[in-house]
């Protein structure tokens, strides 16, 4: 929707290997037309998006290389970076320009019945080039996502993992965590802090699993990282030191304040 | 603004130590009348609402225990009830009537500025009554908060201080350590999941000092838990183990959904 709302002459296709999406998504005006094998729906040319499960991708590449034409571009929207690039390296052929792409936008929320023209406005865009990537590829998909409405920004895949593991794995892992460690009786109970901070928590976990295998050895990292923290909340409150839970609350309020302080700045969020 | 609108005809009196608080609270009508003394305005007898927190309720149970009218019903709505209920216990004279109320309303943002008169509609409100609680005070209360629109269910304070350890205590600690553990430039990158998720960590430390230390034990025993399913997490990602990462995050997803679900029934959440 918001592809076809910047590019008013582009035509869209799409492939899914499920027949009641292809025809959900017909029907919603996501795209103009369908394909039941991938091989077809990327060999139109122009730009090839992949949007499904990362640990579908290298499937994927594996099915398309052979019909994709010389000059296409080909990105995916997954949320590591590291393993998609290496596949495509390692699959696609060498007329196929590939680099990958990160809008963070989307919701707990999936599939064609939750698309929405105005998702990635004011929202931020990663992309990951190598030391390989051409030039003209990485400005092409900067125009294009920034025609979305997008903040783009660069790093490379590694640096993306690194980060997304801390700002958004992490995040995703503490929202599950909490839910599996409290019993429903007592969640009834609950108020609107604790439905905010486990939104995360009913995402699909088929997409999930993917980019938590994908991401494991930074997401553990950033684990052992929190763990670190909590601990020190933990030991401050077992030795009832309430300067040092004071302060520890201080800086959290302080950063987090900062942080919607410059989103709203960048009008990343609505006044 | 909640009991001006259920009960017209009340008077309400305000006190705060601050003057600029008690300015406030009369422009902004939240008030018919303000105190600089809290033996004043708890003087005036009817019901008594402690709403500071909780590391002030002793002091002010000691100031005010003399100038209470007999009958006069003392509640607060702290979000520990068996200190709360402790000190009432300890200093309230016996011809006046206490028991702990938990309004589980409001957000990170706090202040006669965010006053709200629909605050309490449709959320949920723990009395936390002892053994000895005379059963018209209990009724009377339950009266009050269903009157400001509010589902009132019963536990005792020591069962309330320890649900609420996992349902708002925890995540509160779990919203602060994630952004302590996080820096500010890689945040910025951060989608709505994490705002979401650290949205609590916005709120003043000096309230949520106080609750962590008036209930450090039963937060002590949930972070234990919560730790626990994070080292779940931790070692099937080492193990590489795909199932049993998507055996948690179904099984978090199902129960969040779940709960949703009957929030939704229950009204508590808008459709």
């Amino acid at each position: 929707l918001a592809v076809s709302r910047a590019f008013p002459r582009a035509k869209r296709y799409g492939y899914s290997h499920r027949a009641e999406t292809r025809e959900a998504a017909l029907a919603a005006g996501v795209v103009d037309a369908v394909f039941d094998r991938v091989e077809e729906a990327a060999g139109q040319g122009g730009l090839v998006v992949l949007a499904s499960p990362i640990g579908t991708f290298e499937e994927l590449f594996l099915k398309m290389r052979d019909s994709l034409q010389p000059g296409t571009v080909v990105t995916d929207v997954g949320s590591t970076k590291v393993l998609p690039t290496r596949w495509a390296i390692k699959h696609l052929p060498k007329q196929v320009g590939f680099l990958g792409s990160h809008p963070m936008a989307g919701s707990e929320q999936r599939g064609v019945d939750f698309a929405r023209a105005d998702l990635f406005e004011k929202a931020n865009c990663i992309l990951t080039p190598t030391a390989k990537t051409k030039p003209r590829l990485i400005q092409f998909l900067e125009g294009f996502w920034t025609e979305l409405g997008m903040h783009v920004s660069k790093m490379t895949p590694a640096q993306h993992d690194k980060v997304l593991a801390r700002i958004s794995h992490l995040p995703h892992i503490l929202a599950a965590a909490l839910v599996n460690s409290s019993e429903l009786k007592q969640m009834l109970l609950c108020g609107k802090g604790f439905l905010d901070t486990t939104r995360l928590a009913s995402g699909p976990e088929n997409v999930w699993r993917d980019i938590l295998m994908a991401n494991a050895e930074s997401i553990d990292e950033s684990i052992a990282r929190f763990i670190k923290e909590l601990t020190n909340f933990q030991v401050a409150l077992r030795q009832g030191d309430e300067d040092a839970v004071c302060r520890m609350l201080a800086e959290a309020r302080e950063k987090r304040n900062q942080l919607v302080e410059m989103k709203l700045q960048r009008k990343e969020l609505p006044a």
